[in-house]
């Protein structure tokens, strides 16, 4: 089972490298690009026991560091 | 305009930090995880004018190395 979760920093949560990121596109000659944000995306490839709430634990214990993330699980059709 | 911007290594692309997780996830004892890959997410806020094109190409030149990266855009609903 492939899942994918989404790690995106708390709003109000400083992102040097999405500021990096977004002066860069500038520079190239990119116009209409009002922020970017940069986070982290993790894909697992589960077996089919593994349980919703034990990939809530994943993300709560290891994949994101809740002081300063949020994160969103995201279950593909297997 | 939201568009996030899935960046994930190509496949028999080595991805240490992966098999870092993958690692870290079984010694805090969870099971039934066949493999992780990380990859980049990045989360774009553009004006309505920036066509597909666009977006196409700021992943090229810049968000994705395409020599070892695959790309895939996803629009949000204004």
């Amino acid at each position: 089972m492939k899942t994918r979760v989404h790690v995106t920093l708390k709003n109000g949560v400083l992102d040097p490298q999405g500021k990096a990121i977004h002066h860069a596109l500038e520079t190239l000659g990119f116009d209409g690009v009002n922020d970017v944000r940069q986070g982290k995306l993790i894909e697992l490839d589960l077996d089919e026991n593994v349980t919703d709430a034990e990939i809530e634990d994943m993300c709560r214990k290891l994949l994101a560091n809740m002081v300063i993330e949020d994160f969103e699980i995201e279950k593909e059709a297997a």
